[in-house]
């Protein structure tokens, strides 16, 4: 009857230039590269880096992606990104993030995301992702 | 007991070399600049073009967005976005898509999505937007 | 004695929103993606898509870009790019480019750029062009 | 007759999925990306962020930029970007940059950059920097 905690891990960076849009604020599409680029340093902590994976012949394809929005992150400010295994099924892993900017007086909560991905092949069919990382990922989510 | 058909918007647009990655498609991001570039043109049949409202300090935010992703896109691929208004609240407005590529045999559906934006001041204060654009916006949804 | 005018192309496009940074202008590496654009259609001209090529292992690297910047480009402005070929050479092709913004008034020069591409296998490695295309594009740049 | 080295700046970063394309390395356009990113790193270094600036309406505008690609990034290699004031003018300064792959058996050169910019105000007329800075980026510039 044990269980274990689902596992947080966090990742920095600071916004670019080139991510701003006209409104002044982080262009929306971008909070999705933000949570690979936190996606993939959380799986390098599983022993395979995603690059390891794909030289494997063996890829994670995005089925479904959801990002809620609740303020702007600006130029130049200090993002904070916390992803965590949300469920791990037979053929599709979620992930969760939470996107914060870094604060003197505490983190302020960005945006709320989660994304689907299955196991593909070179050729985009699903395939299943090697035992020992599912088993990984699994202990991840937490029970 | 009359009933408007909802109006569905089409725009076409090529795949770029930038927005493919190295899995040989689209990056699952920019499905969300092709919604913003059907909804821009959508918006401009409505009689206000979205680059007059920001002149005017009022721009749309978006608040939620959703996109799921059933066949990939290729570099060079001839893409359609349908665009529509899937509901008008008294703040919030939904816009539903669907993502297809055009092909001589039939056009495949490669994503669905949906945004949710509010309208906002420069400040980023949620404000109504001008009710000639809701009742356009309204009639487009159908009833 | 005989010479041949040079061939230049023209693309259009309209600046999408995601294309803007913060400055409300055209965030500047994007002009080196619409200078693809351009490229890309051209190229179809000949006979063969660049797609069609990388079918066939061949790639097209860009080994040096330049880009003068003469004024902005705005969201939502019509763009329009000129294309030519500029220099043939055993190695290496040279395209220029002239970005203009599209007025009632007559078109606006924004900028100006040139890139120079090698022909390169999977490997990444210099592979000739096809002799036919190479024969095509010495047309295109003139005498 | 004294004379100060040249002030060279380094910063790192990690290869995004999203700044790869299907040829399998970085997209080109991207590299003007890292070298923003690299410049805005080096000017907090004299004292006054790039945002700081912005915010007193000044801004810094790309007028032309050049790079020459040597060897390709690709997904996951960690780069580093050095960058230096190559020179400062009456009303524009150049920066030069460095591209490199960060490998544990020495780095690889992949790129080599410069891009001019000119001070402008917020209706982006050309506008002089502020003294203090200009006196410092000489000074980083090297005698």
């Amino acid at each position: 009857m044990s269980s274990e905690p689902r596992v947080t891990f966090s990742t920095g960076l600071r916004v670019r230039y080139s991510e701003t849009d006209q409104m002044g604020v982080v262009y929306h599409a971008n909070y999705l590269v933000w949570c690979e680029v936190a996606r993939t340093e959380f799986i390098r902590t599983f022993g395979a880096s995603y690059a390891d994976l794909e030289r494997q012949g063996l890829g994670l394809a995005v089925t479904e992606a959801n990002v809620r929005y609740h303020a702007a992150a600006r130029y130049d400010d200090a993002i904070r990104i916390e992803v965590w295994v949300d469920a791990v099924g037979s053929r599709a892993i979620t992930f969760g993030y939470l996107v914060w900017r870094v604060g003197e007086d505490g983190d302020q909560r960005l945006a709320s995301a989660w994304t689907r991905l299955v196991g593909v092949g070179t050729d985009f069919r699903p395939r299943p992702l090697p035992e020992d990382l599912l088993v990984r990922l699994r202990a991840a989510a937490g029970r």
